[in-house]
């Protein structure tokens, strides 16, 4: 068996299956298949998360600058941090380098990273240059969970009940992406609001520490796309949801550009960063009333059947591809524009 | 200017430079420079490393089985833990892969990380599978400096009049290097220590414990070889350092399989993992005596000339090459068998 044979997360559960036969100690509370690991110390709880970016998977340097892949190889980080609720802490970076690349882009790589730092918090410190055939950026990130008591935001904290919600608006980045990729739209306004949705996703950081404050125990950054995303979080709580393609948040700019594609893009189209989190609903209005960026409830978590059902507005199911970008096998969709789909 | 057209060092000054501008707060104690980065906090001192292994770069599956890669991955890590005299944590792990991997060999990988963190300390918790052409495996380890007044060992903290002194022995993870690329050596029992020199280096985690208990206040983990590790040292602290060749610890089966080489194997070899420390006469006396493995006095740490120089018995110049292994330039020199030289 191969890796291209089962999908990414067929490959996870191997893997995790593994790891999970060993004994790692008691302090652990969180480990694979979360956003980030987290665990007890006397400071806390600590977790620890990483994310790559490969130069022709996860990005192509004709569509994005140095600095913003700085900024970006930073903000995938912070936003995996901000899913579990917690503070950025110190990060260390790896380097893939081959010969050829200009010294001069990678200290510009590096300024935005420490743009998206100032901006949302933590610090690179340290970390490794080693010589690879291929160019990839690794940050590992650290981050505090502050108070203990706490609960942090969990993937697999969603119960039947929950609405389900998302900060800012959805499929910006894939928009984006696809500008990029097949020329212009309509207005250079228009342009430059989906190149920066693409290229400087804002990690919603202070936003995960409000939400855990004010009681969601449910929530994970949509990296690979709002249904892939809710389809994780459905399976690691053991529910179902459906979600209402009418009240999806979707930015004007972007229904303008693509006016036949904008719903897909915004159900499948990954890399928004946004956090989608589930709570009751009183839980949820305190919480979406306390963040200072607008926020929509777009479904609700059921009980069965299991995994994620989109319905529009007079209730008849929408077709979505299922299943998250599956990175390994070997004939991807082109249409897809998720997480590993950028290159 | 491109990667290739300065040497490892200079890159990594240019990115240190730019990083070292940003502001970081006063809790942070050590950054990129040393094995790890590490930062006050209530729990201590934390450090946070991380190392890569890149398939044709620095390892390679013919030579190298999936378990031995795994304890190898997780053993660079625990050994830069090591060199800075802390107790491994948690690590995250991130794998580029590409489809044509077999996921049995991913799985028997995670259990060669799991023997490791069994023997050394440690555990895997979590990570992050990217998809990329080529396959490379990140760890990235935090670790805990316990009693936060006793100060960790650094690569700057050597002084004139220090000692220089290295745990186990030197040339084995080169020599087995060989071995595997230009085939068998004598017999069967040398064979199988070259091999497991090279493909299960045992990290001096205790050690590093010890020594800092002990008063060492400088050290650095042997990755690239003796001479270009304490060349790194040396850089750290402003200062020199003499070298005896007759004083190298080398194995009596790497002399017997390398009888012309064993001494540059073990000047310049690299992948050692053992540990290179340094303290005066007194404090060194008492640190080595209380370490459970024999451990030599290699030489002596001199105000100038800056650099290292390596002396025969008759005190003549060894001619040794210099500035450890550069990754980046074009044409490497192929009979150097540094950690950058293994594919």
């Amino acid at each position: 068996m191969r890796v291209r044979d089962i999908g990414e997360f067929e490959l996870i559960g191997h893997l995790a299956e593994t790891l999970g036969a060993l004994d790692r100690g008691p302090r652990l509370r969180v480990a694979i298949g979360d956003d980030a690991a987290a665990w007890d110390s006397p400071a806390g709880m600590t977790v620890l998360s990483t994310d790559t970016m490969v130069e022709g998977v996860h990005f192509n340097r004709d569509r994005t600058s140095w600095r913003d892949l700085g900024w970006k190889a930073m903000a995938v980080n912070l936003s995996d941090v901000a899913a579990m609720g917690c503070s950025p802490g110190y990060s260390v970076v790896t380097l893939g380098l081959h010969g050829g690349l200009p010294v001069d882009g990678l200290k510009e790589m590096y300024l935005g990273m420490a743009d998206a730092c100032r901006r949302f918090g933590g610090a690179a410190v340290g970390g490794d240059v080693v010589r690879s055939p291929v160019f990839f950026v690794t940050v590992a990130m650290t981050g505090m969970a502050g108070d203990g008591d706490t609960p942090l935001l969990l993937r697999g904290a969603a119960r039947p009940g929950d609405q389900v919600a998302v900060t800012g608006s959805l499929g910006g980045s894939a928009g984006g992406l696809r500008m990029l990729a097949e020329g212009p739209v309509l207005d250079d306004k228009t342009g430059s609001y989906l190149r920066d949705a693409h290229n400087r996703p804002a990690p919603r950081v202070s936003e995960g520490a409000i939400l855990r404050r004010d009681g969601v125990l449910a929530a994970i950054d949509i990296s690979d796309g709002l249904v892939a995303d809710l389809d994780k979080l459905c399976e690691a709580s053991g529910v179902g949801a459906v979600v209402r393609s009418g009240l999806l948040p979707v930015d004007a700019r972007l229904k303008a550009a693509f006016p036949q594609d904008w719903l897909s893009l915004a159900l499948s189209g990954g890399e928004d960063y946004e956090l989608l989190f589930t709570a009751p609903p009183r839980t949820m209005e305190s919480a979406i009333s306390a963040l200072e960026i607008p926020s929509a409830i777009v479904g609700d978590i059921v009980a069965a059947p299991r995994g994620v059902s989109v319905l529009d507005r007079d209730g008849r199911p929408v077709a979505v591809e299922r299943g998250g970008w599956d990175h390994f096998r070997d004939s991807p969709d082109p249409s897809r524009a998720g997480r590993q789909d950028q290159a």
